[in-house]
């Protein structure tokens, strides 16, 4: 009887994840993960060259990304087959072995093996390793401190109606945007409209060797990847010398 | 010519440190670390056993810590003078070798290192490790996904004013409340003024053997140490069979 073992993977940086993920994976016999059709996938680019010469691989195909509007009926169906099915196989292979999937960030930060998490309760013994979420790698690729003192941070989906941007924006001290991409002309306003973009910065893939930086106001609408993360530092209170 | 290395610990659990800072902990020769006076210190206590036979230890001990008002002339007077001290003698350590500073969580997530690191620029080189921030590990501990979909989270100190609390509260869907302690009382009221008190945890040590996990709502107000944290799960979005 094995178990179904979610091993985070955290920003980007093979050397990023924890001690343990980084044991379990390279113990695992039976490994799955999460990518769209036709392409490698970053979970997977992660752990190249860490693998058993003898894994068994299980790529879970997303039936559908940004293709379809997330809020249809249609993706709907499609997301609730496709986790359906793979929980259903993950519990059967549960039944003999251990097996370990994959999942960037933490697990259970926005993460998509939440789906199979909850579907697998009661059917089979899983366990989530945490690890360092994708926002921490990038302000940690910034190289400066992020939250100070009492700060208030709030992490937002640029999937999020301009408006709740803005209210949120105008109270915060940092913030973090997540899920930009196409939603990046909607995000900058509302970063302008409270006063922050002059802060802002962007981070595509933070701790990986192709990381790029820079700051929102010199990046282009059209130039930005549905997984690059906006940040804006807080400056909040800190024992310094008088002034 | 050494370096300042700040090793992020992440939660607690020694084997949920990074690949990369366990590597360069157990490698060290000068390794520091924050402590209240006259405790070990629980940055100390994760690495031990990993520790070189002929480290040198530098304990930086807080000439303060909530005996005195954060707000006040004499606290803001004796944490000014703590942190330039320690950035003068790190500094100077870094002369001749590299020197590791422990720090729990993540070391740019509300960090006493960062006094330290603003402290040091431009006069000496510093590596930050980033790590696992202590609320991952803690909901981590609670063993269900914490945030769904387009979730806002938002994250406060319990030394915040309550008023400020309540309005976070109100807004966000996923919430962290840290440095609860004392506050606790003013966290609670504003929790219920919400409508999140029912769904509120208390975390403490999460990720650690003595790890302490329960409803807030069964929490004594004076049994919250400094250190514990509050979480209320957000409910987002995802996709599910129709009901």
């Amino acid at each position: 009887m094995g178990k179904v073992i979610c091993a985070g993977l955290g920003p980007g940086d093979p050397e990023l994840m924890s001690v343990r993920s980084d044991r379990v994976i390279r113990a695992a016999r039976h490994i799955a993960y999460f990518r769209k059709k036709g392409r490698t996938g970053q979970a997977r680019t992660i752990v190249d060259g860490m693998l058993r010469d003898d894994v068994i691989e299980y790529a879970m195909e997303y039936p559908v990304t940004t293709e379809l509007y997330f809020g249809s009926e249609e993706y709907r169906n499609l997301m609730v087959d496709f986790y359906a099915e793979w929980a259903d196989r993950l519990a059967e292979l549960a039944l003999e072995h251990d097996v370990v999937v994959l999942c960037e960030g933490d697990p259970f930060f926005y993460g998509s093996f939440m789906h199979l998490h909850t579907r697998l309760q009661g059917r089979a013994e899983v366990d989530v390793l945490p690890a360092i979420p994708g926002m921490v790698g990038c302000w940690n690729a910034l190289d400066m401190p992020f939250t100070w003192g009492d700060d208030v941070l709030t992490v937002l989906m640029g999937t999020l109606p301009e408006a709740v941007l803005t209210e949120h924006m105008r109270r915060a001290d940092a913030l973090v945007v997540m899920k930009t991409g196409r939603n990046l002309p909607a995000v900058r306003r509302a970063l302008d409209a409270t006063g922050r973009l002059e802060d802002a910065w962007l981070v595509e893939k933070g701790t990986m060797p192709d990381q790029r930086i820079a700051r929102l106001s010199q990046v282009d609408d059209a130039d930005c990847p549905y997984f690059a993360i906006v940040l804006v530092h807080g400056q909040g209170r800190r024992p310094e010398a008088s002034t």
